[in-house]
């Protein structure tokens, strides 16, 4: 059986193990990665690929966001756009000049896989997690198996970043936390497509016949959704059928969007989901093992990051002070910004998606939102401070 | 018959109505009121006590506010509490020094019922209008009863300030409106008291056991609100189990509420109303008559004030330069605050109702948005703004 010791045993090289890894190793803390995929499979997955400030300073921080600072798009607002009228949130004025950066998720998750194993670091792929064991003592294990061997991580914590299927959630005792989900009644029809981007930043649109975002991969990538029902299947949808409904959708006088070949098209479900405990002895789940948002606030992975910050001012506090202290409150601190994440996310979803019959009070109220916007300084704030994400100083400003 | 010629009939000498009248009045503009009940039972009618800026602003431009100033009580701020936890939102710092006034709205109706007949003008009580006639011709034509005689007045407008029940909705045709509708899922039980208020602003209060509010009327008279079941009965209740819900509900640590004796109590439903069209040919309807909002955000009165704002704007177009451009978009002006009224009720009501089980996603939604109101001047500046009232300038910035 193989033995790997280490400091902490870390499962799943998604953005949140890898950073993980990358931030533990800054601060003189070993850490191991064991990730049940493949490398192909991992560098392909087409996730998020919206990064919050907070998200960059800490990638820049580590040194691994030169190619990110090269390619990706810096941008400094976002289009709103209600029944075909379509206004501007710029964030620089409303956040002290804090802006968000498009780079996909798949992109991050490549320059930090490529950095960790340059630097002589251990990182299994192909390599499933099959047990976490004795997180209740100080030497918690991680069972696995890799290359038809069996073989076990010891350490000193587990850290379980191994997304919404992952075992960690698993491990925990059913009665060790609540669970908290909601499934929207509709969907989302996403595709990319080989076309330069129509707007050179993203719009959210409200319509009558539903939901359209227009977003981006690169300056050559586009990226766009349209809310459909849950029971829509993509096969019910013609490449022209998805781009007509995308023009109506996101249509405003004296603009064009422009279509190209799509080379991915999909169906998902829009989904809030969280447990209020994340964290059992010495095992600590981080991202998507603990928390699903719904994608319309573009905050799935900044949450996961912001998740391994706190647990690496926990892990820091334990080995230079050895104090539990911070580990103690992560679940507390984390849960503040998940929170905050939750009710931005349905936020944006609730004032977007269509819900009601158009012309209903529903509908009028979304209405009345947007126009707020555009009356309030103070309102339209609120939408930019939490699309970039608020300050980790902001979130503990109470008790 | 009785005959009266005038310029602008009114129906109904609430705030709606009393104030149109003294405004038309300082424009050089002719007007009456005839209202159905009689001069006792009109100022004795408990309503609303919170007047926005706005409200206090136009009063006294209108010379009628000694008394408000002299007997009103000025607040600068709120109190918002969730789970026994406190917190204030003060309205100086943002909104730039706009404040609320507590002022019954029975006693505005006293000062300007007095005003109004001190300066020899007409407004006959109990004298119920019957129809409304001619509203397409240039000579509409207001029946009513009075002293066992019948009536008519003549005129060139008829403004319907005359409440939920008014002749003024009844007579707009079916056709020419949408109309929208929302009853909540709880009832307010309500009380007056002899016991000076416990706190010096106001407190929303979001509880397990459901919403309390405290408020009050003057320094000797507070007014006090619980969440109750729509199908609950004031016979449920005895004074001591109010007493000890509100103290319960309204509880935080080193505070006391004080007690008295409760002379007056009701329980009302919670509901959201208005029809998206308040004119036809000559016919102008203000306030109540037009629009119903929950009580939570104080705002039901500032809106009646606001819409006759927008009319005496229109007919004084109308008198001095010919023109009917004003009261041909009378609607779509007073729509945009109405609508911004009943969203913001609608968050009032929602944030601090209890909605669903205590603990569950739709609660953790709610206690995620009051935590925010403590991490963010931008989100506590829009309760702020709505609270003390937009300006009339800020709801026409955009197109």
């Amino acid at each position: 059986m193989k033995q790997i010791r280490t400091q902490v045993g870390i499962i799943g090289a998604g953005p949140a193990g890898l950073t993980l890894a990358h931030w533990l190793k800054q601060q003189g803390i070993e850490s191991v990665i064991i990730e049940h995929r493949s490398r192909d499979y991992v560098q392909a997955r087409v996730r998020a690929g919206l990064l919050e400030q907070n998200t960059v300073d800490i990638l820049k921080d580590l040194g691994l966001a030169d190619r990110l600072v090269r390619e990706g798009h810096a941008h400094h607002g976002v289009y709103l756009s209600f029944d075909g009228e379509r206004i501007r949130v710029p964030f620089d004025t409303y956040t002290g000049g804090r802006h968000i950066t498009i780079y996909g998720q798949q992109e991050v998750v490549k320059d930090l896989t490529d950095a960790w194993l340059a630097g002589g670091n251990t990182l299994l792929f192909e390599a499933p997690a099959r047990q976490i064991a004795d997180y209740d003592t100080k030497q918690p294990k991680i069972y696995f198996e890799h290359e038809g061997e069996e073989g076990v991580v010891t350490c000193d914590f587990v850290a379980a970043c191994d997304g919404f299927h992952g075992i960690g959630r698993k491990t925990m005792p059913k009665n060790s936390y609540n669970e908290y989900s909601i499934t929207y009644p509709f969907s989302w029809l996403g595709i990319l497509a080989n076309v330069a981007p129509s707007s050179e930043e993203l719009i959210y649109a409200y319509h009558e016949r539903g939901f359209a975002l227009h977003s981006l991969r690169s300056s050559t990538v586009s990226r766009l959704y349209i809310q459909v029902e849950n029971e829509d299947h993509i096969d019910n949808w013609t490449d022209d059928q998805i781009w007509e409904e995308l023009s109506v959708r996101l249509g405003t006088p004296g603009w064009q969007l422009h279509s190209g070949p799509i080379f991915e098209k999909s169906i998902t479900p829009m989904r809030s989901y969280l447990i209020d405990n994340m964290q059992i002895g010495r095992l600590f789940l981080a991202g998507d093992a603990a928390h699903i948002v719904p994608p319309t606030g573009g905050k799935g992975l900044n949450l996961a990051i912001a998740d391994v910050k706190h647990l690496v001012d926990g892990f820091v506090e334990y080995y230079r002070q050895h104090s539990y202290r911070g580990l103690e409150h992560y679940t507390q601190t984390a849960l503040r910004r998940i929170w905050r994440a939750q009710d931005f996310s349905n936020f944006m979803t609730t004032l977007f998606h269509k819900q009601d019959d158009h012309g209903s009070f529903q509908y009028r109220l979304q209405r009345a939102k947007f126009d707020y916007i555009r009356m309030s300084d103070a309102y339209a704030a609120t939408i930019a401070e939490n699309y970039v994400g608020l300050p980790f100083d902001a979130l503990t400003r109470f008790p």
